[in-house]
């Protein structure tokens, strides 16, 4: 425990910081984090005797509250919707794992997976994707074609950027497809999946690009980089996104040793974009026809395209020399979506302000994937491989989008269903209240009472205003008498005597989507 | 590592154990808890150099596979249906919590707690429960009134009984109502929504007993138990589901120290069992209408009753001495649901033999919970009170009761909702396929078709059969030319040509549930 004078000397900064933040009216997030550490000192100080304890979710995580849950369950609902569309069933997997079964699957960002404390038995982790869970599951359970979704949490212990949806725990969204089949027919559905969610989800006008690691591969290999130099020159090619040319360049001849020569000619490759028509001049370029394993990418390619067409999804989808995607276990065709602008975002955030429309072009990778043949001979005892090919939606960047979406939009996010609530204009009338929720909820009504003895009228019509409850029910002594209830409709005040008989097809009738 | 012969040896007679399970048809669970076993030392052994690592989940864990997946769906949206025709919201928290956060609060049950490995920075726990990170989400965001549920899966460093369907991570399924209110009103809402839910679950015939922790401490104060053996004491009583009363007063008084006479006394009344009518006598009783606290408690349960009748549910619901719970934070009201009959399990696994029916008399608890009234305090720096009583469904032992009665019935359980096939009659008909299954999906329609270029007819159709689909579209040369498709439907093996322009229409006519 330091001293009792530090820790008010350092609450005493940390509390400029967060004035000063809210001054400038930083982000709501970033002054969520500054105030969670001034909070974390005033608990250390615990100076009342009080709380001894910091009142905060661990670092890189949140907590949703109702009306996050709401966005995200129609954001989820969606996403579902669409993979059962085509036929996938859903497995789940344990958080942990055992800990080898994660080990050698992550390379360097191994050093971001939890362990669990050893508290005798066996070591664990917490799982970092769903993918090598997936395969971990189909070895076990000797599976060699299974369509599946799984929708869970994953952890990383990274540096979160949490202004930009990043986290430490966060939902991932995958659908894959495992089994031997006839070549590009589930790559080009996992394609036409992407398209059809960030369709639906209304996220603005996006592009997928495509390649292929045989393409990256041998377009390495013409290029005169050393076999034992690709992965590490696949990884900074993979910061194109964020870095120009230049700096990439410099990266890979001055930090990977790569030749001048041979890093200029990766150049000259990784500015092509285009479509079946690039992968089509690109099996006649001289240099790159000479890899046997560009050639077989390149092919691929030209088949994914021609299966996209049919699919009328060509107008998204962009053959991209550049995208090389930064796991180690992908073995054929990669994909990467993303955002081509912020969409109503950025023009509600920016109605009155659009110089930083520029900034707004990209906001990064909502989804990406690709075929990874080798993993799960990786788990068989006798290495039978069982070719897969997959795609994750990036949910929690579109939790974010839709979160800023929903904020700007004049339309209150309801949190609950509520059809009606049970009120009574007098007083002693809870048993008749609550005798007729009883009727309602039997009926499959949604409705709420106030848990009070004697509500004022007023107070609950205030609560179906501010929850969004489109109807009330009203009982008074004279409406017991007439075996009637009083049905207001709560956006225009209208009131209505309905029969007792006939209150529950009524409330159905208006309530119906 | 132990020495090779060692371990050879090992096999073998792991080897003749799940012989011999498998032999005497032994559950599923129990052979795959030994197979694992004999995994585990085959993989130590790695003698082919290829797998070093155990393919298993981790103990006390497990996969859900397809088939329990739609088991689990359908569970949880019955239940998410009745929590929302209540009117609750939902939150998320995160899967771990600071450690500090569950200090505590589990009395003896924290050495199950899973700590995570310190690797630098704050020191984490996974969540025991959803009701203390609840209590922790209310006092740091200053809730005073909200109604939620939450389901997610908690972690206990268990000895699991797996076929009794108890594993070291387990889905909850709370639903709780937070604030000052008038007295039972919301406490009854939770037992409705047992009834409502257990009901619809149909589950065979069941009990909710409730009790109030006031009443048991007024019991013990007025039967002469010591103030600091209430808790102690209160354990004990809480094992009356599973021991006799001799066995019970044994343990108070050998190992709890307790007089005989104040152990008879308690035999007393923890024999007592009614409604409304006990509560009335106990509170004329001349012992127990000493105790302020037991009568402030039976006049709560009387008013219960009150309540429970204008619901109509006081016909599964008893008034109950003997129920205890064993958490230390409940302070008022507690219930617990058990299930009186296996109903159509027992039925269906016993039908050729059912002189163990008395032993399906109880499977235990299927839901519980009660009043806790000062959790939430412990997290305000202020200790200011939150008032909440909730209820927790012991989903697990649903899924376990839900997945004998699927694998009794004759019905398949379909873990796909797919709702045709496109399959083509001749070869070179794949590009038709794809064209007219995108048309399918684009319009909702929820269709699959075989990664061929050339599948058989035979094959599709086989396929169909095996997943439950009831429809294929079948493409031919002729059909092509007609612009119609032939629609087979699967189960009566019916044929009917259909034009490209009515065929939606027509799918979703014979595919409306």
């Amino acid at each position: 425990m330091e001293d009792k004078a530090q820790i008010q000397e350092a609450i005493k900064i940390q509390g400029e910081v967060v004035r000063k933040l809210k001054s400038e009216k930083a982000s709501k997030e970033q002054i969520d984090e500054e105030v969670a550490k001034l909070l974390e000192l005033k608990a250390q100080l615990g100076d009342d005797g009080k709380t001894q304890f910091v009142l905060k979710t661990p670092k890189g995580t949140r907590d949703y509250n109702p009306k996050q849950m709401a966005i995200r369950e129609k954001v989820f609902n969606t996403i579902i919707r669409c993979f059962k569309r085509h036929g996938a069933e859903t497995i789940d997997t344990p958080v942990f794992e055992l800990k080898e079964t994660l080990t050698g699957k992550y390379g360097e960002d191994s050093k971001l997976i939890y362990d669990l404390k050893d508290q005798g038995g066996e070591l664990l982790s917490l799982r970092y994707d769903l993918t090598v869970p997936f395969a971990r599951y189909l070895a076990m359970n000797k599976i060699t074609n299974i369509k599946r979704y799984h929708i869970a949490k994953v952890y990383r212990r990274d540096n979160p950027a949490m202004t930009r949806g990043r986290y430490r725990e966060f939902y991932q969204c995958d659908f894959d497809i495992a089994g031997q089949y006839d070549a590009m027919i589930p790559d080009a559905e996992c394609l036409k999946i992407v398209h059809e969610i960030l369709n639906e989800l209304d996220l603005g006008d996006f592009r997928i690009k495509v390649n292929d690691r045989r393409i990256l591969d041998g377009m390495f290999a013409v290029c005169g980089v050393p076999d034992d130099k690709f992965r590490t020159i696949c990884s900074t090619v993979d910061k194109l996104d964020k870095m120009s040319w230049e700096d990439v360049k410099k990266e890979m001849v001055n930090e990977k040793g790569l030749s001048e020569e041979a890093a200029d000619q990766i150049g000259e490759y990784v500015s092509m974009q285009g479509g079946m028509d690039l992968a089509e001049r690109l099996l006649q370029d001289h240099k790159m026809s000479q890899s046997k394993q560009a050639c077989a990418g390149l092919s691929d390619i030209k088949l994914l395209f021609k299966y996209l067409q049919l699919f009328h999804v060509t107008d998204k989808v962009v053959f991209d020399l550049s995208l090389a995607r930064g796991l180690d276990y992908y073995t054929g065709v990669i994909y990467e979506a993303v955002l081509t602008q912020a969409g109503t975002v950025s023009a509600a955030n920016e109605a009155q302000n659009d110089t930083n429309a520029e900034e707004s072009v990209s906001v990064g990778s909502v989804a990406g994937g690709g075929r990874y043949d080798g993993l799960v001979g990786m788990f068989d005892p006798k290495g039978r491989r069982v070719p897969c090919v997959g795609v994750s939606i990036g949910i929690e960047r579109i939790f974010s989008i839709m979160e800023q979406k929903a904020e700007a939009s004049p339309q209150k996010v309801r949190t609950t269903e509520v059809q009606i609530m049970v009120a009574s204009a007098q007083k002693n009338l809870l048993e008749e209240r609550l005798q007729l929720i009883s009727e309602l909820w039997n009926a499959g009504i949604k409705a709420e009472l106030m848990y009070k003895k004697n509500p004022k009228l007023l107070s609950q019509l205030q609560y179906c205003e501010e929850a969004g409850i489109p109807l009330v029910a009203i009982l008074g002594e004279q409406e017991l008498k007439d075996g009637v209830v009083k049905l207001r409709v709560v956006a225009t005040r209208e009131e209505v005597d309905i029969s007792r008989a006939d209150l529950i097809s009524e409330i159905k009738r208006r309530t119906e989507a």
